[in-house]
């Protein structure tokens, strides 16, 4: 695999924020993201997480807005921030709405053409970007965490509960809980997907989480001020999951937060922690 | 002085982070700012720090990107961000460069026409903005602090240095130190001063530090890999102001740090440590 190419990096927190591109063999397009190396990756490998972002976002607004290099220097974390879409293509539909297509790739593979040829994030996240950040950077592959905000918390969810041999800590923040059953989830998944609802099941995290899962703690913080609490993320959705059966998992509702970037930065640092807590057990 | 008008307003690391609207009587335009209050000014007035923003900027780039809250929150401090110029305006030149007119006020009053109608952000920051925040919030006004990025650390410098009995703390990121003696701070007072080199002068902190001070130690903190350092910044003729007045000045700099946010993000946390200390002694 070809080293990626240098957008830009910064010295930040005694460590370095930097943001590369290179082409995606997964999504036959350029792609971006961003990688924060803590001081203590110059030593050797440390543990990373991976935080997937919400809609309309690039790597650009989790890497400048929330805040968390302070925590992942003073932590000792790699933390990885991809792109949400393919980008440089004109699919039918593609730049229409904020939320499908461009900014909006759900996490998933679609299998509706054409966005099956490129609107493959789900193996772009899990096996290209992955075999990126553990060749050409000091990432201990055995400590590997994910996590993610709305769009990107259901994606850090999905790739976590069924990547559990790769991604030992799960987390998010404001997350599409329950895809299958939110305007939002309905208008990728039918885009992405069709009208199969056997495929949308394994994008769905409230019904992946029905299943044994016997990982450590998922920790989910979501504001009750958000306003798309009740029609788009519906946390809820996973308690009832994780009731059902036996997980470990932790909602903490915040009383006057809201869905910006402000909620993220106040509780990212509780979640680099809960991450690193995981990985360096 | 009327209530401004609130723009946005989110719960933000326990406080309130929130953009204000007003019609300024000093530049006759609307103005923003941004204001951040601590869960401890809920309990009566606290300590606040003004953070003056640089080129190209608006209240946002320092409220979105840089973390202070955090560390306002932590420290009980409120933390005011105002926009870097009059805006809605068409004024000849006004949005032609980066550097001049539209989010370069330079924090002086124009003195040529027909700026000097307008940029007068020296008088919006001192006066108007001081009152709007003394007045509608609960800053203490025995206990302000000033500081500031680039052309902001500029304008924090000089005003801190101007009006000491207003400013009691005093602190800047990568200052424009010698505007006199720049091509920025040339086409600047040239623009909105005009020839007279004697104006020029009450906007110079290099040449205002020449003068006794008596005050707190002013923290300066400088990127050594800067792309503006060595033509624009500057640092050392503040040094050398300090050693001909015995002004108390500590000019740290910092290897591989650059202009951006991420040096500003990284090294927040000190300054406000810094106001904190010398306001709450």
């Amino acid at each position: 695999m070809r080293q990626p190419t240098v957008i830009e990096s910064k010295r930040c927190f005694g460590g370095t924020q930097t943001v590369y591109e290179h082409h995606s063999r997964v999504t036959s397009t350029p792609m971006r993201f961003s990688i924060f190396l803590p001081p203590q990756a110059e030593a050797g490998p440390v543990p990373s997480v991976t935080f997937l972002s919400g809609l309309t976002c690039n790597e650009q607004n989790f890497t400048t807005k929330a805040g968390a290099q302070r925590y992942a220097a003073e932590l000792g974390l790699i933390v990885v921030a991809p792109d949400t879409s393919p980008r440089g293509l004109s699919l039918p539909g593609e730049h229409d709405g904020y939320d499908f297509g461009s900014g909006a790739g759900f996490y998933l593979n679609a299998t509706v053409a054409p966005y099956a040829a490129h609107y493959r994030m789900y193996d772009y996240i899990q096996d290209e970007l992955w075999q990126l950040v553990h060749q050409h950077f000091p990432a201990d592959p055995k400590a590997a965490g994910i996590m993610g905000h709305s769009m990107g918390g259901h994606g850090a969810l999905v790739l976590g509960l069924r990547e559990r041999q790769q991604y030992r800590s799960i987390s998010a923040l404001a997350p599409i809980a329950n895809p299958c059953d939110c305007p939002w989830g309905h208008k990728a998944f039918t885009g992405y997907l069709g009208e199969n609802r056997e495929l949308w099941k394994e994008y769905d995290a409230s019904l992946l989480l029905r299943q044994p899962y016997d990982g450590p703690e998922i920790l989910i913080d979501q504001g009750e001020a958000d306003p798309f609490l009740v029609e788009q993320l519906k946390p809820e959705r996973l308690v009832e999951a994780a009731s059902v059966s036996g997980a470990a998992l932790r909602l903490r509702m915040q009383p006057g937060y809201d869905h910006s970037y402000y909620f993220i930065a106040t509780f990212i640092g509780d979640h680099l922690r809960h991450h690193a807590h995981i990985l360096k057990a």
